[in-house]
C-alpha cells in the first residue's frame, strides 16, 4: 500500500514532468517491491522558495546570490 | 495528543464539508481514545490533480478519461 | 483519494481501537465528500511520549508530573 | 540529516520571519545535535485557517468568535 | 531540493531493496528534474501492519483473510 | 496553531537532547511568530539509517565507508 510524498520546490514543473515522475516512482515500487499501482499514491508538493529553507537559509536567497555571480 | 493530516483533491470541497470532516475525526479521537479535544489538531490539505498520481498515472488525465466515456 | 494519517502518543492504544479509528474515519470520508474505501488509505503513527512535544516541554515530563499530583 | 517540516497558519508571515524560523531551528540542529548545515532542511507550510481544525472547529471559526467578543 | 517520504507497510523489506528505491527514485529527480544528488533525500517509512487501513479495515485483517481464501 | 515534524537519523539522541531541540523550536514561534507555547506541538521522528536515502544512497552505507577512511 505504498503513499509517496515528493516535495519540491516550486520552479515551473511541467504537468509532463509529473507525469513521469509519478510513472517512474510507481514503477520503482512495482518492479522492487512487488506492490500493485492501483494500491499507490504519489503526491507531489510545490514549496515556494521562500518557504523552503536549506543551510539555514530561504532557497530563494541563495538562487538569488548565485545569480548574482553569473 | 493526537496530529491528523487529512490529503485530498481539490474538488471544491465547500468550508461546511471541513467542518464536518474535522468535527467527526476529532469526536472519533475522543470517543475511541478519550482524547482532549483541545489537543487534537486536523490539517486538510488539498491537492491539484494534477499533482497526485494513482496507478502510475495523474489524476486530472483519469478523471478526464473518465468523463470523456460518459 | 484519501490519505489521511494520524499521529498519537503511543499509549497502549489496541488493535481493535485502531481498526474503529480507520473504520470511522473512512466513514467520515465517503459520507462528507462520497469519496471510495478503495481508494482511501489510513496510516496511524504511535510516537513515543519522550518524542512528541507539547508547550515546550516532554510530553513523558508532562505526564509524570500529571500522576505525582495524583 | 535533519528534514524539518513547520506547519502553521497562514496569517500574513514575512519573509523575513520566515529567513529567522529557518535560521534559528537550523542552529538548534547543529548546537544541539551537531547536524551539518548542508545536510538541513527545513520547509514551511502555512495552512488556510478554513483548513486546520483545532478542538472539532475551523480555526477560521474561532478566530471570528474571538474578534467578536473583543 | 528535493525530499522523499516513501510510506510502505512492514512486510520484511530488504536492505538491498531500499537502496534501490532509494537510488532509482534519486535517479527520477536527477533526469526528470535535473535535481542534484546531493541535495536529494529519500526516507522510507516501514509501517505496522495493524497501522495501515485500508478501505476501512486494518490491513492485516485483509491478508488474513486474503490467506484464508488460499 | 503551530505542528512541527523533525526527522532525524537514529544515531543515539538522548532524552535531554530531544528536550532541548523541543524547547528550542518552541521558543523560537514563540517569539518570532508569537505563537501560544500550548498550542505548539513538536514531533521528533527518529529514522533508522537503512531507511534514509542521501545522494543516493543509504545514510548507513554513508557512515560505513566513512568511517573505513579514518
Amino acid at each position: 500500500m505504498p503513499y509517496v510524498n515528493v516535495r519540491i520546490t516550486r520552479t515551473g514543473v511541467t504537468r509532463e514532468q509529473k507525469a513521469r515522475i509519478i510513472a517512474e516512482i510507481t514503477q520503482t515500487l512495482v518492479s522492487v517491491l512487488g506492490k500493485k499501482p492501483e494500491h499507490t499514491h504519489v503526491v507531489i508538493d510545490e514549496v515556494d522558495t521562500d518557504n523552503w529553507g536549506f543551510a539555514g537559509q530561504l532557497t530563494s536567497d541563495i538562487v538569488a546570490r548565485a545569480d548574482a555571480r553569473k
